[in-house]
């Protein structure tokens, strides 16, 4: 036990800010038996200082410039709430590491944008640097990535992560609505971020999946290099005629080091119904982690909200009051390679689907078109016909993208299909 | 990074010890990177010198005795993979913690049976005592419950530990044979322990319970207080009954802080099929954890094998090498409350099976027994009569097992069905 206790100072009042502010309040003898110290708020700073936040301020001291909250002598920890990739989120936590100051945060745009520099920083001051709260919400999958599983050689990372589009896609499904009208569902009950491309464009999962693939793999921080795809496009036919096979749409990211590179994508992908991941409702989050000793785990819980998030930023504000000293991404910032990403990713099956005209050599022609590129077929499907056209569902045996991309623009030319055919990656999970 | 290397002196060469060493050959470097200093193996301990182990130990120290091994000066850290709650793992963990030495151990009944007092050793010498690998193999849970989940208070923790009772409970459902037989089958498989009551007898999945609520209640480990059921008493029937109603039966281990006391309980239970639980096959383990600021957090992983296991103990090997420091329960032990045991579970639906005689007036009888119990009824099913009996199961609303026990009494006396009925919690999970 340390007399001395642990000082933080909160830069954002928000959902988070203010379920930190609850825990800390709520529980101050648990907190103090388990980080073997006090844990005390020192200061506070948000926007307006006059807001009803639900919850008792009165007795941290105010401070209007978060940057300043940062360098005050009686914080220990500046725990960023604020969000936004650069502003004052940024430049607060680089006057905190500056000041020699640990840091938590909630934040993954900032990390997926500058988390290498900030790592270097951090090191190189002293700083330790906590993000768990930022990928999966409540789930401790920070923690288990880069300490309890820290003897694996990772090989595979998995994750749904956007509680937001799993709300959109299995809404569809369970109340046969268009994607439109659950966007303006999710808008209406609050789901949607202020630029709602975040979420629905796939962006902030893709934020996430590149600091997991950081410690998995011991790389960099590389969110460019993440192929980003949103959920704009899935329509319910597909969710339908997806779940008639056995299978669901899920935002799906994946991060894997193949022979060919780094492989990175957030994107729509079938998986089978029976899996964990299939089965994932709402607004809950999954992650799967395979490495080489443990084979795979699977961590579900709650990826956004008040308490779950707050949940995450004490676990990282407790491990820093139990001394806990660990690189950001889990080894020195200096040993992080730069990977190259891999330009194709792995082949899978995939999920094709086409309006086709109902004539006769219309089916042979695009059976023509998926051959010649290499396409065999596993099933195939046709729906009673609603002449002039009838959809019709492939589901092809593994081939690579580009096979998928060269066949659906033969496919066009064919001349034989109303509007433009779809497809859909098949993960193996 | 260090310039020291983190010593590891390695007690028990079987699959666990085995797989420790492969991990520590195989990733010399990520280990270093990961743990920021060397990892080395200073020394090795096993019953048998020559046995060929599949790994090349050549290059480390052989100890013959385990608490020799312990107290070397070379030895920064015990790992103790031997086994068995008293006798030798005891002695080198006493001797390990005596000479102010880090343990790591993936041993469970050592730990239900003298964890408290380990624990107040090591505090006292400045060890610091980790058993990640003790609890759901490769699964970081315990690291889950004790770090990252540390700023909720924890309300109810569950979980299947147990893959060989999973493997046998699931293979009856799926081949429609008998717990003999599955039994015999998982025998000759070499799933059970030497002392199979271990596994079939709740005791080894009890152990790891026990542990999971020292942490989550702040409370001294209190294995004998466990409610111990195993899986014996369940037939085919009562697995393929529960399958038609929609749920399947698992060992399941229930650990919650009620108005009461604290309910420990490792017991075959019925839960949703379509629950995260109750989709578990085989081997593999799942833990659910609850807390007031997380809600749920479910973690699935490899519950043994040497791969997963040792993943587990590398695990607390590099959160020693990078400096961790936290009590053995997550609160210092002397901080541990000795809790007082429930007398009474919480009430629940219960599973009521029996052989009812097919003779006018036996029905009647029997509900009002479970009436007079005030028992009240959801759901009934009586079977095609294979005269002289037929089968009928009860699904009772909410009760307290004591009612559940008046009510089995006075079904006995009743004398209208053969065979003593059979009672199996639902558990809301
Ligand atoms: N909400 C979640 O479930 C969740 C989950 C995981 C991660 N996160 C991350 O956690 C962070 C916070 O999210 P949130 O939902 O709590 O956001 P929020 O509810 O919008 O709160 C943001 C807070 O930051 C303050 N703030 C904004 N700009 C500021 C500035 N220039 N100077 C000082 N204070 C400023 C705001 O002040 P005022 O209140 O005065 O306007 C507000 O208190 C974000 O990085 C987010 O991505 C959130
Ligand atoms: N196996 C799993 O999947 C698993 C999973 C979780 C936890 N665990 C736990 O891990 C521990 C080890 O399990 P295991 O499966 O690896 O056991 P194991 O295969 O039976 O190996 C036990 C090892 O301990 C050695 N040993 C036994 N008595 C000894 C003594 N008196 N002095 C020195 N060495 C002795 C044996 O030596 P010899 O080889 O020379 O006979 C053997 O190498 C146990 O506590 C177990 O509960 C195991």
């Amino acid at each position: 036990m340390s007399d001395k206790p642990l000082r933080i100072g909160i830069a954002g009042l928000g959902t988070v800010g203010v379920g930190v502010v609850r825990i800390v309040r709520k529980h101050a003898k648990l907190l103090e038996d388990r980080a073997g110290r006090k844990i005390e708020i020192a200061a506070v700073s948000a926007r307006s200082r006059d807001k009803d936040r639900g919850v008792d301020i009165s007795h941290y001291d105010w401070e209007d410039d978060p940057v300043a909250m940062a360098r005050r002598d009686d914080v220990d920890v500046l725990v960023e709430l604020m969000g936004g990739s650069d502003g004052p989120a940024k430049a607060a936590v680089e006057a905190a590491i500056a000041a020699g100051k640990h840091v938590v945060t909630a934040n993954k745009a900032l990390l997926a944008h500058h988390g290498q520099a900030l790592a270097l920083a951090a090191e190189k001051s002293g700083s330790v640097l906590r993000f768990e709260a930022a990928v999966a919400g409540g789930i401790p999958v920070i923690k288990a990535l880069t300490e309890g599983l820290a003897g694996n050689e990772i090989t595979r990372v998995m994750g749904v992560m956007n509680g937001t589009c799993n709300y959109i896609l299995t809404r569809m499904e369970a109340t046969h609505q268009g994607y439109n009208a659950l966007f303006e569902e999710a808008h209406k009950l609050g789901y949607l971020e202020a630029d709602p491309q975040l979420d629905v464009g796939g962006i902030d999962a893709g934020h996430k999946l590149s600091l997991l693939s950081s410690i998995a793999f011991g790389t960099q921080v590389d969110f460019d290099a993440v192929e980003l795809e949103g959920i704009e496009q899935i329509e319910l036919q597909d969710i339908e005629e997806a779940a008639e096979m056995g299978y669901r749409i899920k935002l799906l990211g994946v991060a894997q080091m193949t022979g060919r590179g780094l492989e990175q994508r957030m994107s729509p992908c079938l998986v089978p119904a029976a899996s964990p991941l299939g089965q994932l409702e709402g607004g809950t989050n999954m992650v799967v982690i395979e490495g080489d000793a443990i084979g795979q785990v699977v961590l579900r819980g709650p990826g956004a909200g008040e308490g779950p998030t707050a949940s995450a930023v004490m676990g990282d504000v407790i491990d820093l009051a139990r001394g806990l000293s660990i690189p950001t991404f889990g080894i020195p910032a200096a040993k992080l390679t730069a990977a190259r990403p891999a330009k194709a990713v792995v082949p899978a099956p995939y999920y094709i689907r086409m309006e086709l005209d109902d004539k006769p050599g219309a089916m042979a022609k695009v059976a023509a078109v998926l051959g010649e590129a290499g396409i065999s077929i596993d099933r195939m499907r046709q729906h009673g016909h609603h002449s002039p056209t009838a959809p019709v569902i492939f589901v092809t045996h593994k081939c690579a993208r580009n096979q998928i991309d060269t066949a659906l623009e033969g496919i066009g030319k064919t001349k034989v299909v109303s509007g433009a055919p779809v497809a859909i990656r098949i993960e193996e999970v």
